[in-house]
């Protein structure tokens, strides 16, 4: 039932196909970069010649590039870990996370996309997730994923000779395509969606919840005309599958409360295997460890004062993983070739939390799928025996771009990042290698959803769009102080008078930037595509809905309508 | 013209006279510190055995009983000192208040009275303000102030032998027996009201503030009809005085901006030659440096980021102060001998701040002058080398009035605490000796004026009084789990159902205890009493304003309705 869906006219095999790379061309970057390249070029230049010493250093040493593992989790606010002061406040602690990131670098300004799905697709692509058109949070059934043509860090890292693995949560689609094992990961264990899925379970646990969609715990409506208005049976939740591979189901999707739980412990054991038969085997190896972690419903026996999801679950999933990598990696012998970067995908989930979450506001207002601060700022920490100093603090600002690009760069392999489209990402190795106030980041475009929401320069931020009275849209400069005004709620109108200029700027090159490489869509076909144990029910499912004969209309042409959407650019809203 | 005011008709002089106190008799708690001690007092009894012990081999040691340094400040939460991750995400540092913090005890759940003038009150005489009737927030010209048969810490610990000094603001009234001098303190420098009365100036700095009051800079109003409504010549902002001796206006009035700043530089002086006469006189010392420290006229020369008042101020006052005391203290070879506690005086003051003041939020809702935990939680810590561990944090409740009654203890003075009123400083040595775990509260009663506004047990809170829909006055149980829902927005309703009752009967013991101790008044008179160095224009503000004659009424009277306000208890607001 694959059907070849255009793709509203652009020509974009031309733009965006496999064609080598012209590797020696330096890589795109958004307007905004030039324009701190110009100013600081020189001493960059500099540096590179220092950092690419000491990468040859460490590469003579170890024999090899070094080993990266990426753990991210969901739905936290800064200082969630490595702050005890904020643990106690809230009443939980982690242990090892604190240790890892006494003995590392903390970001006090790690930015990320707002909600889960852009911020993965986005640290996996290198482009801030407009780009790649997977800015919505995805949600069963997509019939839509992350596109093939898009150049994941698993496929840059594998072109260098990397081991690559990806387990836990990946919520980048539910399309054949969208796969890590189709995005460039040697072998994969993944759930398709978020954590709402511990909901929908068998027995009954989350029937509590409105969303609960099996049909055997509800009544019976005689109301109800359409069957396909919501689908209920067939879902997929969680895959496995090896790169060249057909992709399977886990667990045959008895989705029981126990598979979310076993989903996590199932992670942990691939996820150390393959650190132990990549070492072995001599491979330098690129892991994306993101677990599921926290269940929506919450577990009887309590390990922590706040008895909250956020408390338990930092006990449950994630201390226990940082322990068993750490002890694995010593015992490997190589602690000291693996870079570790640990951080929350996202800010918590403030609006309509469950119940007793724990997931409140931070120091920052707002949350996940907000553009203040609190949506988009994460704690992050990164661990690097020998090579980054310990007990650091860094207060540049830096996006989960920068990891892409940075990535990239230690592993030698920049060389394979695309040529022919914006990297959004910076290298930040100097930030890395040398500490505070080597960063090479000044600025964000936040994004909500397909909408320039807000725009961020050193401590200053502008809204570009606010339900706040009397704000942005009214032509006023909505500007705030980050620092003095990091809650975003007074913004400095007459002061900032001789802000609104240069902001206006920044925009219109970024937008400008755009003609030229303009943002791209995601995919969208069947769901669940080809799996080897596919069931009947799922089979069914993978049409799109209510495909059915003699309609007046194309019911598939809902898919190319959506498809516009990110195409719309929004009015600039310069105000007057 | 001090006249003789009738105080309601209770015969206050029974129950608070100055006759000598039971000192065998324990010290007379809140109800709920029986609750505790029946719990808990087998385990504090052996614990007490232990730290007697330690305080007497101390005094051995040492040859006198510890130095107690109070060092307090305006408007802070929780982490804008010690925390390296707050300080970088709001754009200022202080490394000498960092060091303290990190050689000693920070406290992650110290509670204060949200405003000055009730925190400043409740820590010097042990009680909350409530009971002494300083529940509001002085602003010129009061009439009012602190009474003088309250006992203060000043007085507790001079009847021990300790040399005592007040060096700073106070905010505790405009009344001859409100100074400083006149309760305890054997030498002291003091700013009579608050921060506002940087904008109260001469040359004009503070006119673009409404507030601004001298009369040559403002037009002259042809609709004004009554020149006492709001009177603007003669108040009197700095004091400084010696026990048993007449005050003085300190610079006679001149208020410039220079003034104000010189005024914080000038405590140290005088703090410092405190610290060094009490060293060389073989004094044991208590020394309360609260300076004014934040000035509402920004100053042109930045030295922080965020280039704020609360940043700027940090560097400009508190920095320094912190930096010459403990330089003092070792030169003098006393600074094992002597225990600081460093703290803020109340949340920050959220709302109206001035423009780029850097007075947002912190992790908590509200702030200054709120009931939730914005405005009564602070940020605090204690240093005293060789007997409190360094690097410690301590998670257990704490109220600024325990220091009262911890520092008794510590100088030997318990005795001299009154034994006829209500102490609600619980004795907190253990916390301090023993560190996290070893807390003796497990609540606070938190009041906003003179109303009952919450309660908090362990991390529950009640709020029996909202403008949040639906919550509190609809008998609802508002209650909320501070560690999973620190900003007190999403009270737990139905979960929370087993939590009416148990706080109902918290209430109803703390309110029946009052009908044995009353709450009491503060006083009132006239204003800046018995200066030797009076101005005549201060001489006429002296007398309540439109004192004239042959008016219909008694022109005082007001004074004495004033003073009915804080007997009309609340209605207990049990809901249903």
């Amino acid at each position: 039932m694959k059907r070849n869906l255009s793709l509203g006219g652009v020509a974009l095999s031309v733009l965006f196909g496999s064609a080598a790379f012209a590797e020696n061309e330096p890589i795109v970057h958004d307007a905004e970069y030039y324009i701190l390249e110009a100013q600081n070029g020189k001493v960059w230049s500099v540096e590179n010649g220092e950092l690419d010493q000491k990468l040859a250093e460490l590469r003579e040493k170890f024999g090899r590039p070094p080993n990266i593992v990426h753990y991210m989790w969901d739905d936290q606010p800064p200082m969630a870990f490595g702050d005890v002061m904020y643990q106690q406040m809230r009443g939980y602690s982690t242990p090892n996370l604190n240790q890892l990131a006494a003995e590392g670098m903390q970001f006090s300004r790690m930015y990320t996309e707002p909600g889960c799905t852009p911020s993965r697709a986005a640290v996996l692509t290198g482009q801030n997730a407009i780009r790649t058109g997977t800015w919505e949070i995805g949600f069963p059934i997509e019939y839509a994923g992350l596109a093939e043509e898009n150049v994941t860090l698993a496929e840059v890292l594998s072109a260098e000779g990397y081991a690559t693995g990806f387990f836990g949560k990946l919520h980048l689609g539910d399309i054949e395509e969208s796969y890590p094992n189709n995005q460039g990961f040697d072998e994969a264990l993944w759930a398709v969606y978020n954590q709402v899925t511990s909901l929908y379970n068998a027995t009954g646990e989350g029937a509590n919840a409105i969303i609960g969609m099996k049909e055997e715990l509800l009544l019976d409506n005689p109301y109800q005309r359409d069957d396909y208005f919501v689908q209920d049976k067939g879902f997929v939740f969680y895959m496995e599958g090896k790169k060249g591979e057909q992709a399977a189901e886990w667990r045959d999707g008895s989705q029981e409360v126990q598979d979310y739980y076993d989903f996590d412990i199932e992670s942990r054991e691939r996820a150390i295997n393959f650190v132990r038969a990549s070492a072995e085997a001599e491979k330098p190896f690129y892991l994306a460890w993101w677990p599921l972690w926290m269940s929506f419903i919450p577990e009887p026996e309590k390990k922590t004062l706040q008895r909250g999801l956020v408390g338990e679950n930092y006990q449950r999933v994630i201390e226990p993983d940082i322990a068993v990598l750490r002890h694995t990696l010593e015992e490997l012998g190589i602690a000291e070739n693996t870079l570790i970067v640990a951080m929350a995908d996202n800010g918590p989930m403030t609006h309509n939390p469950p119940s007793g979450a724990g997931l409140g506001e931070g120091l920052f207002r707002g949350g996940k799928g907000d553009f203040t601060e609190g949506g988009v700022r994460v704690p992050a920490a990164a661990l690097w025996p020998g090579v980054i100093n310990p007990g650091q603090y860094a207060a540049d600002m830096i996006h989960e771009t920068d990891l892409f690009t940075t990535f990239a760069r230690l592993a030698g392999a920049t060389a394979h990042i695309p040529r022919d489209r914006i990297i959004d990402g910076i290298d930040q190795t100097a930030l890395f290698f040398k500490g505070d106030t080597f960063g090479r980041r000044d600025h964000v475009f936040i994004y909500q959803g397909p909408d320039l929401a807000a725009t961020v320069k050193d401590h200053y931020k502008i809204h570009w769009t606010s339900n706040d009275p009397g704000q942005a849209k009214s032509g006023l400069t909505a500007v705030y102080d980050l620092y003095n005004d990091h809650r975003e709620v007074n913004p400095i109108v007459v002061g900032g008078f001789h802000f609104k200029e240069p902001f206006k700027r920044m925009r219109a090159r970024h937008e400008l930037w755009k003609m030229k490489y303009p943002d791209r869509h995601h995919s969208r076909g069947p769901a669940y595509g080809n799996l080897s144990n596919a069931r009947p029910e799922t089979l069914e499912l993978s049409n799109p809905p209510a495909d059915f004969e003699n309609l007046p209309f194309d019911p598939l042409e809902f898919i190319e309508h959506l498809d516009q959407l990110p195409f719309e650019l929004s009015e600039p809203g310069f105000g007057e």
